[in-house]
């Protein structure tokens, strides 16, 4: 069984890769099916509105995704609001999307699983 | 001497009063040069963007203005990216500037006058 996406390593900066080729971005986006791909300013992004029940609750997620962003050196917009975050991550030196931001997004996802377990 | 900006209660949400005028909103535009008056889904509403150093005290700043938020029970939009954050203040139920939404950008200056105080 293949590794999953969120523990892959992020591919340092410096490592240049060629963009990522549409068929790829579709694999990727396929494993992440409750992500948008989005275009802002030009470039693509990754983006998802998780729901909280009140503003603490959005700060606090918005709080545990830049934690993980902090850890792997790889940062998202977060837009915090009440009962909502939304999370959006790209790679401006790609122009768009790479392959560490569909890790990040993946990160997220199970950062948002291990939340909702913690609280049953 | 008027009492500042940011030390003024705010007004209940029950405690319904007329929308401000052109003039009163001006009036208290006046008291805070650093934002911007701005339309979002036909809304008008308070907006600064606050640079910082990183994407650490980006998210450290947005979690001072979110406990100043709570204690208020009257919330932002906060958009949190690498090195900046940009406050939202508005009224929904007033269709936009209510006088809060002032008292709280005058709050959220002050936040900020302190945290670079703190930082010296």
């Amino acid at each position: 069984m293949a590794e999953p996406l969120a523990d892959e390593r992020l591919r340092a900066a410096r490592d240049a890769a060629p963009p990522l080729t549409e068929a790829e971005i579709a694999a990727l986006a396929a494993q992440l099916p409750d992500w948008r791909i989005v275009e802002r300013d030009g470039e693509r992004q990754l983006e998802r509105t998780f729901r909280t029940p009140d503003f603490r609750s959005a700060l606090a997620f918005a709080t545990r995704v830049g934690d993980l962003a902090e850890a792997a050196g790889h940062h998202p917009a977060l837009l915090v609001e009440w009962g909502r975050v939304t999370v959006r991550w790209w790679t401006h030196q790609s122009g768009g999307l790479d392959r560490n931001d569909f890790v990040m997004a993946a990160r997220t996802d199970r950062a948002w699983a291990d939340r909702n377990q913690a609280d049953r």
